[in-house]
């Protein structure tokens, strides 16, 4: 159920709303945006007809809420949301760029990275203390001593830190560490872990599984705010398909359609999308040219002696162009297209 | 096999190397870009040891080809090709538009299209006149009634016409009529038909088929060439995957991917690979920023009436926004990437 | 329309009521099986409302035909259809098994394989004198000299032959030749050979396109049946999927789900689902067990000097396995099922 | 590393090989088949060279393992796993079913079911009291109390249990309860739930994920293995493919695939794989006719009221129709096949 407030309505009266839900084990979470205030309350349509709140002081209008995804659904609030990480807003008009190797390896290899990640303007830096992995015998990340290189990294550069949890049991350890939390596209339907990130306060960033749906995926980011934690970002990694020329289809058209059901933030990752470091710069600014509020991408200063996904990783160069080429398009975007002349 | 010329070589010199491959039953082509010359001749491998044509007058180098297209690969000739459809160069710096209804239907629907397509700077006119239909019982296009209206856009608006051809039986029609012959997707691997694409004087639009690798595309494509057309433009129209938020999934790092082995341009059609009016517009954006030469989009001026395709075909306001953007985005990738400066 | 008749209708009221809709330029097929008698008219509930046509004499009801296979449907006929090829009934209680190489290449090669083919009880032989190749430069096939050989064999193994037609322009040859004609994967949507195809008074053997669904192939087989051709037999021979230790995955749930829509009989190619000879006999045993009314197998005598698709044939050894196992499979689904007791 | 041991090899001779490895950290695994014995050391080549082990008493060969499943492998033992549940041995001559409802709903439903898998002669009773749900907000299970009624059927009918553990929170509960633990298809690359499995001594089903290859299935089993738990049973079902005539697609070329590189039992679950009842009983039959092991089957005593995948339930006179079939089918494949006699 969905409740429109007045613009007016008083935390009192916002206050005996959630009471009463509350009267009833339904937990209402409010919405506040520059224009409108809203509470969405997932399953107050089993205890409450409309017509039980509707007269209530401060509430403009209820709707029942009829898209599956409650609190994912674009329908569910009037504005786009907008997550702030490290004091970087993903979701509002700017893009936003998160760099950094695959894994973290060393403090000579992360530091190297985010120092020139950092003097690029970027400013969040990404790379996995924990990495999950196909193979049981394969490098699983350096663990919690790959967090405190993370925290290291930020006192050093000044950068935002997002790094993967792979399971529950380290993800209070990430959570200390982290700025934002990536759960990586394995674990989209880890049902436990997304709960888990549910009930974290820092931002999520959620992968879309490989042979993931659009419809299940926002059911994923439902198991996190479904919990409570509002702050969910959706990132596109490639969709597994029988094309054969890179690693994974990156499918740019989620984009645009996710963000027709979902007022939450998508970003694209072209890295993994392809697994090819020719084609990461061209699919990164397909990302951004189909609306996407950001890009993901590895770089690494030796992609050849990575321990994990060398082969993907742009190199220092290339990653500075795609820096400025990202901007470029973003901008590109942004031009009023009312006279429509051709050339 | 390639043969490199020196850029000095004489026509007379050319015709004696062609002399002798003839005489062996071996075709070779000729390639002429401003920077360089050179003979690709497929079979010659087989007839001749490099050894025995290297030393003859104009002769630079002789490669053996190890690509499997022999005509197709970016390896075979020192240039990218440009294919000029009715005076616009394709696979040039410039982005090239193709636009028009799904299916001629009458001569009112094409004119009252053409007319807000030729106004807004596109100079290129699609519409099937034969249209391969999966039910036997669904309208199949006017045929060669809709080539002669398709001949009066031209002479009315000075379009160039791109248009289908479905079968070998009605080619010739086609081809009398057509600027440029689309081969579509289904037919792809129709190699009687892209056989007979091969012997004619005008370009081929060889689309990708909904389930063809990379090298099968290039294949189709090397069907043509081998016939002697060397005006072969190739388009991305989306792929068939298991996502189910679009039609079919636009595979839009096909893009570099295809530009990485082949010097035929490449257009992507934003219309059939998403089936969606809403996600035309991204992802055709999309298609340019990953490096397309141009794309190939639907409009119609009353989508709701149209007989085929209708849903995704862009209301004429929604095709003027893409016209301007498509160019905005195209202009954002030229700028020089040397400083790197973030914002 | 599907008009239902009296077990009793004399064929006079057949040739009345057949009369009437040819008036209106509409053709009727009359079906004919053991417990059943009607006519399908596709578009006779354009011209006529049914109670025009329940009236007359020998009709006993008058169904409006909603599937859109109007002809291909099971709705449209009370009875499965039998296609008889060369004597050998397909589609009936017996299981049928065509074998063979994948193209005819030698006079010596083809009788050797056709020898021990004969031999095992076999009654049909598949062979390509025509091959589809993704490749310009791969063997194409042995052309109309291969389909002097098949006859060849014909006549002196006393096989009947099924080969394949690949473009219109050869559709002649192949039917003089040919007991059965195949429709292959790649030609499924070829709409010029389909209807060629449905004139053709021989059995068409249809492919299911690599990626097509159950819909599309169907809607394939009614541009054949439209023509007037009823005897059509489905194949499934694998689709395009990202998995990879099969050269396609083997749709072996089409099977019913084919037979739960469509009269027409269907059978499974597990040598081109697979290309690997070791999957070949449990995949094709599998196809069975799915209710398929036969296999279409390679088999040859020195697979590794085979032209084409060495890796899949079966060797005779394993050939004479199949024949043995199949069998053996399609009787143990004719059990009486009532008692249901285990072990 | 994999030392073949002699048969005449002492439990002394084993034991000094196995303290020799672990004095280097490396853990042995001891193979014991009526034809065979063998050791398993999965990081053992990176301590020892073959010639520091082959000397010693009671060995008979060292053999480097190149398989990435060091312990998966078909090279990794001289006989193929069988996994005894209940009494039941998966993987040996013999058929196995394992049956029951989707999900565990109330006593009377399991009893009512119980009691016909039962009396059908099955021994392994299946059903979730924990459901992975796409949805937060679909029917999760009874849970703990779900537990105690599946212990209650094994007590009242003699069934052995197999169900679910969808997270390492409340795999102990699980494994107090069940006789064997599924890890369903979007836990397969939980790699903390895998790990916790192998730490377990309850046989572990493993179901293949929707999007996985063969290689990553593997892996996972490998997960499981490395731990300690050698008693895996692979479960195909259903891969997600653009096919849209059943909820999956049944890979069943995956089946005899899998055979040739491990030595772990296969088992297939057409229920899932298809998702309509009509598609189950020819899929499972394929199944077997490919070579499983056995099958696992959705059976409801009312599935319109089934909470959760009732569309794919077999009705019990259905049930009872495939165990019939399912037992014919497999024998059928038992026959001696070198006479090779067609009819």
């Amino acid at each position: 159920m969905l409740i429109l407030l007045e613009p007016s309505a008083t935390p009192e009266q916002v206050r005996e709303i959630l009471d009463l839900l509350e009267s009833s084990g339904i937990r209402g979470h409010v919405n506040e945006s520059p224009d409108a205030l809203s509470i969405v309350a997932p399953h107050a349509s089993q205890a409450f007809k409309p017509d039980r709140i509707e007269p209530m002081a401060g509430v403009r209008r209820v709707v029942p809420i009829t898209s599956p995804f409650k609190l994912a659904s674009a329908d569910a609030v009037t504005a786009r949301t907008v997550v702030e990480v490290h004091g970087v807003p993903i979701g509002g008009p700017g893009l936003v760029l998160v760099a950094g190797p695959c894994g973290v390896e060393s403090r000579e290899q992360l530091f190297t990275v985010a120092r020139y990640v950092a003097e690029s303007g970027v400013r969040l830096l990404r790379a996995g203390a924990f990495k999950p992995r196909t193979s049981p015998y394969s490098f699983q990340g350096l663990g919690v001593e790959g967090l405190r290189l993370l925290e290291a990294a930020r006192a050093e550069f000044g950068l935002g830190i997002v790094t993967e949890a792979t399971e529950v049991e380290i993800f209070e350890d990430v959570e200390r560490s982290a700025d934002m939390i990536q759960i990586g596209a394995r674990n989209m339907q880890n049902f436990a872990l997304l709960r888990r990130a549910g009930r974290s306060d820092k931002p999520i960033l959620l992968k879309r599984g490989p042979s993931s749906t659009l419809e299940e995926w926002l059911y994923a980011a439902e198991y996190v705010l479904s919990e409570g934690n509002r702050n969910v970002v959706l990132c596109e990694r490639g969709i597994r398909t029988w094309a054969d020329h890179a690693r994974n289809t990156l499918d740019v058209s989620v984009v645009p359609a996710a963000k027709a059901l979902t007022h939450l933030p998508v970003m694209v990752d072209p890295s993994h999308a392809t697994g090819r470091r020719d084609l990461v710069i061209p699919c990164g600014l397909a990302g951004i040219a189909a609306g996407a509020d950001g890009l993901l991408v590895e770089t690494h200063c030796q992609p050849e002696r990575a321990l994990s996904d060398g082969p993907q990783a742009l190199l220092p160069s290339d990653f500075i162009r795609l820096v400025t080429l990202a901007q470029s398009v973003h901008q590109a975007l942004q031009i009023p297209t009312t006279t429509g002349l051709w050339m």
